[in-house]
């Protein structure tokens, strides 16, 4: 099959150089949780000794791609990491599941197919083989979610797991913690100032923490008893940001192939979750393949899949046909869905005066049901039974906001925050019947206008975690939305978003290529660390020192590996200075040879031995105290005078 | 000349595609404000008819390279639109100005020439034909700064001029204003909530708005009056947040017509000021070019000259070499100063426990001087001098922060805070003399410690205008630095900074190329842009709001005119659909023909129409007021219950 082969060829480029996956062992030997280790060289002293630095470890997403003994074909799929506690729990049967029918890929797959029948050609669709593959379901009457057990008081090994990997730089690096010049003078900023939100860290995430978390509903552990696969890990505010990446064929380009390799792409370089758009073709499949070969959570939009399925008319959809689709994506093992049933009749008229309508693809399409019917929305109405399906697979929720802003100038309107409302209400309900529930939020919102955003989702939502896409912050610079969005994103997150849904350079322009997804999944990834280190997550700020102390000790190799994307830094660096000699130097493009900042550091160590330290910092003391005096004293006397 | 050709030939590129410069007119003749105006194609309505759109202007920094009747010959430099206001102030005298000697332009540039003279070459630099230039200078006892002026009462022609640009909005596009959904309900967001900092703009920005801002220190308008082309700009936090590039050869590459090409570059895509920050050889002459061609205000170090001209030794600095290239640098028409004079001896010793040391060059070469000379930094003891060389010319301060953090752990020390301290004291003196002063800050800081620098900024210094260098929020992207960058920035202008100096991907890592200029400066007017809105400026969401019309009625070309990379967006877009009829198609790439969500909002407005939208306010206002209840009742009973 080609596929594998053209997969496995370039396997490689998803590894790190200097990097190698190492695992770390729970309290039972199939706890094996991954770590990426990234291996430094020694730090040279004048005296030209050398003193070793440890090994730095960070969270790792790539899953089995990012390890070098993997085999790489994706007609194999990954290890099933989670099989033996899914089936231990003795609480689910084995089910012969729906047959899939030829509409599950999509109208235009069957005119497609048909249309190569009479061409005599074949069947263009490829299918994985699910031979060995069962379909799992609760027993009647059981639940059988991360929140039902959490709510028991079990510690599953799903949450160990979450837990050791939460704590990654627990591993090592004990040096660089103490690093930190982040002292008590600043704890005041931790929380966003002036507001009750924030988050509420512990210095070491212990399994328990992981539970009480998941058990309140403010934090969520994606993974569908049918997706094995997944490596445990979880969304909620006393966690790290998530991020998450979108793939998906569309009508006008893409093939699985593709899909398949963005997927492995976006969690090579740190996409925590992975939402499968599809839409046109070959949707059944598409997502087949990405399951199969997908380490972290999948989520998809059902009513994309649903559309489909009545050829691309919102008003020919209906409950039967959604709830098969569910049924149908759960079976697979779809991780979280996001299901648009906040829209309702009502909100829909506060939509007319905005500059920019309905700008969600899920919105709209209920919107359109809606109106042609001028029925309720059926996701409202038949919330309970699509809550019993998602409990019966832990299948988590991603309550979508269908009327999210798609401008700065409809930012916080009646419109969508009567959704947020409804959002809430969902929530509860959702909880009610044993469902994990995260909400979705917006969009375009200027910086001013984010903080409320926050504080209505954790009041209205009783803290189920929140998933933003952005916020964009700007809608003046369409090429750029990855960066006007990752100001809003890391502003959020600070404040207490839980996961940020990623922005491509292409989003409002055009399908993301590879380097659209790198970028964006960048971008992300460090709006994601900025709000880390913010909101003091034990797990952040060992990264940045590490990095810095090799840029100033002229380290350029491990400045490169310990970086978010080692391949640009060096390609950057080799730009100006390509000779490998240049990865040595102690100088860098930017001063020369001749003259260095970094160098004259030196003599500053060498000068405060001989001076000590302590008397300077005595003057310096004292010189704050004068100056608060000074400002007490009216300092700004001197401003009246001048007018 | 072959500079003259080869910047001509490329002069095309400066100008963006469907749009034109204008001028306004002041209260006289000679007060022309120029703006670009983007011209608009009609919106289409459903029944065929057409509706025309006014054309959007928006702010102007490329001067007259962006005006396609303007000759683009750099040995002619730009015309001197405030030739005729310095002089008829009648405060200034010609004077025959300090001998240009082969020493300024660097002891590199005399090794090249001596070593060209020995092999029988041509000198290779190339010197500006300042033949019709005269050098002036204020009258003996006189002040010719704008924060003179402004104290005296006076509205100077530069102060208007600030005044019609800064209202851009209100040219034109006033359907455009009133869209806004930014109503009185998030007005509480303008000020960062819990802090006593934020901005304090007028609904329309009056010239005696800016002379009241500028007499305060609030507000600087640098300008030397020897850089007439100078189109006047202000920097105050009450005004459109600026950006600052870098440009600058080094001893390891680069060369004049580089350099004038990258500053063509910079003002094109919206650089506010430039720094020549150039080392190495041709100093002099690089200055002399870049300053005739330049519209917008020109920053420089002048310590980095001054280090060129002892050899490049710190040590060998003294106070009259300095002196020297202050007034050599002032009768050039440098516009403004970075002078590193807060480096005190005492604060040197609290950088040797950091993390990343000093890592302003200007910050290392001082602290080499007093620590070889186990001395007071010479600009500090100095600092009267100085101020009175920068008020006889009305060259602007930017404070140095030569302590500034180079890394997370190193943010908010005592080392920064003190040297902050510092240059409170030194704004205070230089405004006593007259000079006008912006401070500069970090660095980087961690999100939730930007707000600190802010709030000790305003009170240590008197409210000067903020000057900083992003801040990155992280220092784990080495390679997208732009982009933790732009994060930092995009709040600490929202708090109330007045300047961000840009941050190009290349940082730490090499030397920014054409790519990374603009990629940097966009990065820089978002985050600008963003806390405008932030901030309320008024001349801010209309460009947004003409974007997101555009956007929703499929005006694809429009889109991206309005955009803040026209030429980037409209490659996106091609790199997806090609094809012209894609650019008036009724869909994007992202969900094909067959269905888009923007479309379906065409049958909410009908449908609203039917149904009247009042009804449905009413509803969702009883919800809300509901939701209140509910939640005051206990909303968060549930989550007790869970537990």
């Amino acid at each position: 099959m080609s596929t594998n082969h053209e997969v496995s060829a370039s396997s490689d480029h998803r590894l790190f150089k200097s990097s190698r996956r190492v695992y770390i062992t729970g309290s039972r030997p199939d706890i094996q949780v991954p770590m990426r280790e990234i291996v430094l060289s020694p730090t040279k002293l004048h005296n030209g000794t050398e003193v070793p630095n440890e090994p730095v470890r960070v969270y790792d997403t790539s899953g089995s791609w990012g390890d070098s003994t993997f085999h790489a074909d994706p007609a194999q799929g990954l290890p099933e990491v989670r099989a033996g506690w899914i089936r231990e729990r003795n609480d689910t049967t084995e089910t012969q599941g729906r047959a899939v029918s030829p509409m599950d890929d999509g109208y235009l797959s069957e005119v497609h197919r048909v249309q190569a029948e009479k061409e005599g050609r074949r069947n263009p669709i490829k299918y994985f083989d699910r031979k060995k593959r069962t379909v799992l379901k609760a027993k009647p009457g059981a639940r059988v979610s991360q929140l039902h057990y959490a709510r028991q008081g079990i510690i599953t090994p799903e949450m160990e797991y979450i837990a050791i990997r939460e704590n990654t730089r627990l591993q090592r690096s004990r040096e660089l913690l103490e690093m930190t010049a982040d002292g008590p003078r600043n704890s005041l900023w931790r929380q966003h100032p002036g507001h009750s939100f924030g988050a509420a860290i512990p210095k070491e995430i212990t399994p328990e923490f992981v539970r009480e978390e998941v058990a309140k509903g403010r934090a969520i552990i994606p993974g569908n008893i049918n997706h094995p696969e997944v490596e445990p890990m979880i969304i909620g505010r006393n966690f790290l940001v998530k991020i998450n990446t979108n793939i998906g064929n569309s009508a006008v380009a893409s093939s699985i192939d593709e899909e398949v390799e963005k997927m492995c792409w976006s969690v090579k370089w740190g996409g925590d979750t992975l939402m499968d758009l599809s839409t046109g073709k070959n949707i059944h499949q598409t997502r087949e393949w990405i399951l199969r070969n997908c380490p972290v959570p999948v989520g998809t939009v059902p009513i994309y899949q649903a559309l489909e399925k009545v050829g691309g008319r919102p008003e020919a959809l209906t409950w039967e046909i959604f709830r098969d689709t569910l049924i149908e994506q759960a079976e697979q093992g779809v991780d979280y869905f996001t299901i648009h049933a906040g829209v309702l009749l009502r909100y829909i008229p506060l939509t007319a005066r905005r500059m920019t309508g309905i700008v969600s693809r899920g919105g709209s399409i209920m919107a359109k049901w809606c109106l042609s019917h001028h029925k309720e929305n059926f996701l409202y109405t038949h919330w309970d039974e699509i809550c019993e399906i998602c409990a019966a697979y832990d299948v988590s929720f991603s309550i979508g906001d269908g009327l999210r802003p798609g401008s700065i100038a409809d930012a916080n309107d009646e419109a969508q925050f009567g959704e947020l409302l409804t959002q809430g209400e969902l929530t509860k309900r959702a909880w009610e019947l044993g469902a994990q529930v995260m909400c979705e939020g917006p969009g375009h919102v200027p910086m001013h206008m984010i903080p409320e955003n926050m504080e209505k989702q954790l009041k209205w939502c009783s803290e189920a975690p929140f998933y933003t896409l952005g916020p964009l912050t700007t809608d003046i610079a369409p090429g750029y939305d990855h960066i006007t969005s990752a100001i809003g994103a890391a502003h959020i997150g600070w404040y207490g978003t839980a996961m940020l849904c990623y922005v491509t350079p292409k989003e409002h322009l055009g399908l993301p290529d590879k380097d659209d997804v790198r970028d964006g999944v960048i971008a992300y990834k460090i709006a994601a660390h900025a709000a880390d280190l913010a909101k003091g997550h034990p797990a952040s700020q060992y990264r940045d020192n590490a990095l810095s102390k090799a840029r100033f000790e002229f380290r350029w190799q491990d400045q490169f590996n310990l970086s978010l994307d080692p391949e640009r830094a060096q390609e950057y660096h080799d730009a100006t200075l390509p000779q490998d000699s240049a990865k040595t130097a102690h100088f860098c493009s930017m001063c020369g040879p001749q003259f260095c900042s970094m160098r004259i550091t030196e003599d500053v160590r060498r000068y405060a031995e001989e001076q000590g330290i302590k008397e300077a910092e005595a003057v310096a003391a004292g010189m704050a105290a004068k100056a608060g005096e000074f400002i007490k004293a009216g300092g700004e006397i001197y401003l009246d005078d001048a007018k």
